[in-house]
């Protein structure tokens, strides 16, 4: 698995940021020019297996890649975070990362696909499916 | 400004989640079934007015919401986190959200935009400037 070989320092990685529980690293296949994932130290395949109290940590050490960014040579002006849980979302390696991608006009990254405009009351039949499974989600934990 | 409007409760919205720092509601422009956002209640226009420990909560709640998406009607098999931090970043509201999108086969959602592959002294020489950035942060505040 490259993430644990890069934490375990088996394998190289452009390291930015680094403390006991989270790493952050230039994507190898950056999108964009600094392209960054930021993962935790400890295994986790997704975010059901995450701690969430490293899953806060991933999201601060992103604020604070991005403020850099934006003052590093990289010198972009916008910043988008993006994560795949699950092979359906798109995920490949099953260590959860956070992408951090730097942002300029005209560089041609983005979202895919088209938004709706659902009624009211589908938007709220859904809701309350919702909150029915994160109900009974808190009764099991 | 429509997030502040919901917040207060002046304007509706299809709430999923709340507690003293965060809501979750649907998302009325849904690039898929069950998309939701993630809202702090204090106002941040971005991710660098953002406080940390709110920020790490947004991620936190958007775990949550991974979790019960998959066990609600929605059904999905996969969910992406997205966030756009400024406006060459797509950010169109100006109050920071954690989108929560529900993947299944075939729903056309994904990303725009074609990897590179750049040589490891590239990556290295950026990962330095924002290194450099980081540190000067730090010092910073």
């Amino acid at each position: 698995m490259i993430f644990a070989d890069i934490i375990a320092g088996r394998a190289d990685a452009s390291t930015v940021y680094e403390d006991d529980d989270v790493l952050a690293f230039m994507d190898i296949r950056p999108m964009t020019p600094g392209h960054l994932l930021v993962v935790p130290k400890v295994a986790a395949r997704n975010l059901a297996e995450l701690d969430p109290a490293i899953g806060g940590k991933l999201f601060q050490v992103g604020q604070q890649l991005a403020a850099a960014l934006r003052t590093s040579e990289v010198g972009c002006d916008g910043v988008n975070f993006f994560l795949a849980d699950g092979v359906t979302a798109g995920q490949e390696v099953f260590h959860v990362h956070l992408h951090v991608i730097p942002r300029t006009p005209g560089d041609g990254f983005g979202l895919r696909g088209r938004p709706t405009s659902p009624r009211r009351a589908d938007l709220d039949y859904l809701a309350g499916s919702i909150r029915g499974a994160l109900g009974r989600s808190a009764q099991g934990s």
